[in-house]
C-alpha cells in the first residue's frame, strides 16, 4: 500500500511518498500465498513467519496455527481466481457458447505460460495426506462454486443436462491444469479447448 | 519372499517356512512407495529409515540420497501401472473402442473408490517445486508410455488424428483423477466415461 503524504525534510514542506506497511494477518496471508504456490502447502513454518516477518506468537493468535493459515490462504485465492473465472467469460460477451469458450482459451494460455506449476487447489489436496485437514473443505467450496458458475452459463446456452455438463467442464479444467504440469513439453490448449467444444454441442 | 527349506528341529528332519528378508534396496523401494502415496513426497528421510528399517548409509549407497530413491519409487510404480493399463484394455478384448472403454471403466471405478487419494505422479509434480529433482523425468517419461499406449489403441480404432486423440484421452485421465481426488462426493465416472466417447467416436 502505498501513502502519498506530506512531509517535512530539512526543514521544508515537501511531497512523500511513504509505504504503509500491512500488518501481520496480512503479511502472513501473502507469505503463505507466494510460499505455498512456490514451495507446496508443506512448506516449513518458519520459512512462513521469515518472510512474513512476524513473530510465532502472532500466526498462533490470527490463525490458531498453519494449517488453519493454509486453508485461509486457499479460501482467498479462491475468491480471487472466481473472480478470474468470471472476466474470462466476460471476454465472450453476452453469448453463453462464445463466454465459455473465452474462459477455455483463457486456461489454454495460462497452462501453457513458462511460469504455470499447476493448480494449487489440486496440490493442496494431493500433498495433504489428513482428510481432516481444513484446506479440504476450502478446495471443495472452490471447485464447487467453479461448477455453480459453469452450470449457470450452461443453462443460459440451453445445453439438456446442465450439471452434468459442468462435471464434464471441469473435469476439463483440472485435467488441463495438471496435464500442463505433468506434460509441459506438450501443452493442454488445443486438446481442452476442442473438448469443451464437444460438451458445448451436446 | 516366503521360501518353503528343510531344517532340522530337535534332531528331527522337519519342512519349514522361513521368509527371506528383502534386502535394504528393496525394503526402501517399498518404504517409498507406501510413504510417498500415504504422505506425498514430502515424507520424511527419517520416517523412511524406520519403515525400511535400513541405516542413512543404506539409502546413499544405494540410491545416493532422497530424491533418486523418490525417482526410482516412481519408476517403479510406474512399470507396475503401465501394466495395469494394459491389463485394462485387455479386458475389451480384441476390438479398439471396447478396449479403450474397457480402460476408462477402470478409471471410473478406480477414482470412486473410497481409498483413492489421486494420481501419485501428479501429486508428485505439483509437490516437487525443484524443476530439477530427477522425479520430474521419472513422470514425464509415464505420461509418454500412458500417451503411446493410447495413440497405438487410437491408431488401430482408425482415428483420423491418434497423437491429437491421445493428447486428449490422457488429459481426461488426468483430469478424472484430479476430480476424483477433488470431488470425493461427486465421484468422475460417468464424466470421464462420456467424454472419452465423444474422442473414440470422432
Amino acid at each position: 500500500m502505498i501513502d502519498r503524504t506530506i512531509g517535512i525534510r530539512q526543514g521544508k514542506i515537501v511531497s512523500m511518498t511513504t509505504t504503509t506497511r500491512p500488518g501481520p494477518r496480512e503479511r502472513l496471508l501473502s507469505a503463505g500465498r507466494e510460499l505455498t504456490y512456490e514451495h507446496g502447502v508443506n512448506v516449513g513454518v518458519d520459512a512462513i513467519l521469515k518472510r512474513a516477518d512476524v513473530a510465532r506468537r502472532s500466526l498462533y493468535q490470527h490463525f490458531g496455527g498453519k494449517d488453519e493459515l493454509i486453508a485461509e490462504v486457499l479460501r482467498t485465492t479462491a475468491q480471487a481466481d472466481e473472480r478470474r473465472y468470471e472476466e474470462a467469460l466476460a471476454k465472450g460477451g453476452d453469448d453463453p457458447r462464445k463466454r465459455l469458450l473465452a474462459l477455455f482459451d483463457t486456461i489454454a494460455t495460462l497452462t501453457s505460460a513458462p511460469t504455470f506449476h499447476g493448480c494449487r487447489y489440486t496440490a493442496a489436496t494431493l500433498t495433504l495426506a489428513d482428510q481432516g485437514h481444513p484446506a479440504h473443505a476450502a478446495v471443495r467450496t472452490h471447485k464447487e462454486h467453479v461448477h455453480e458458475l459453469l452450470q449457470a452459463e450452461l443453462e443460459a446456452l440451453g445445453h439438456p443436462r446442465p450439471p452434468q455438463g459442468a462435471d464434464q467442464l471441469l473435469l476439463l479444467i483440472d485435467g488441463a491444469l495438471a496435464a500442463g504440469a505433468n506434460r509441459p513439453d506438450a501443452p493442454p490448449g488445443p486438446a481442452v479447448r476442442a473438448l469443451a467444444e464437444r460438451v458445448l454441442d451436446t
